[in-house]
């Protein structure tokens, strides 16, 4: 069962905004657990991601809502949501069509892996 | 072969850091590919983390570092890494030691699941 419009109001009334009145929202292929991307969400955005079944995003850049897919067609259809613990993020997991990155790549973390040091269990820290 | 300190230094030039000076940095396990937790890095936490093997935090609250683990043992060891395609977001692939979240839950998202609209291919939308 959905919840209802009384739940989704409680949601938007917990969600600790930033200053700047925005959340970041993780977003996760459902099935393969890969993380694609990292959007913003302001209380609108939210209350249609969770309400639509599909992600909504507010851009930074742009100022203004940005449904994905509905330019480039790769939606990202909702599938299971959560706040973390201080309800200062979201993660949203989603069945992605298509590339998720506007480079055409698969997920916006896949361009350009690092080299970080690697850390163990029992290495001097 | 890791990264040389020419490179670590490349890194953080490129980094997109917000105009608090702040990235923020999805923790994600490296095996179960479980979304555990989302943290925030300056340039210096930026730094350690890539160099040392550890994860470490910027405490917006505190307003100091924060290496994961010192305090509750649950430390988390770096894997792997990667920038966004807009260098304004990190990934970071850990080993978990115990639970990611102060909660004593496993990860951070795992305390309170929402309940969306479920959206598929090919609803009206």
């Amino acid at each position: 069962m959905t919840q209802t419009a009384d739940d989704v109001e409680a949601v938007l009334a917990r969600a600790n905004f930033a200053a700047d009145g925005l959340l970041p929202a993780i977003i996760q292929q459902w099935d393969t657990k890969d993380v694609l991307m990292l959007g913003y969400m302001n209380s609108e955005a939210l209350r249609r991601t969770l309400t639509e079944g599909r992600v909504t995003f507010w851009s930074r850049s742009r100022q203004e809502f940005w449904r994905k897919g509905d330019t480039s067609g790769h939606a990202q259809y909702v599938r299971g949501a959560a706040l973390d613990c201080d309800d200062d993020t979201l993660l949203v997991q989603v069945e992605q069509i298509g590339a998720a990155c506007h480079t055409g790549a698969h997920a916006c973390f896949d361009v350009d892996p690092l080299d970080p040091v690697i850390g163990g269990v029992g290495e001097p820290a």
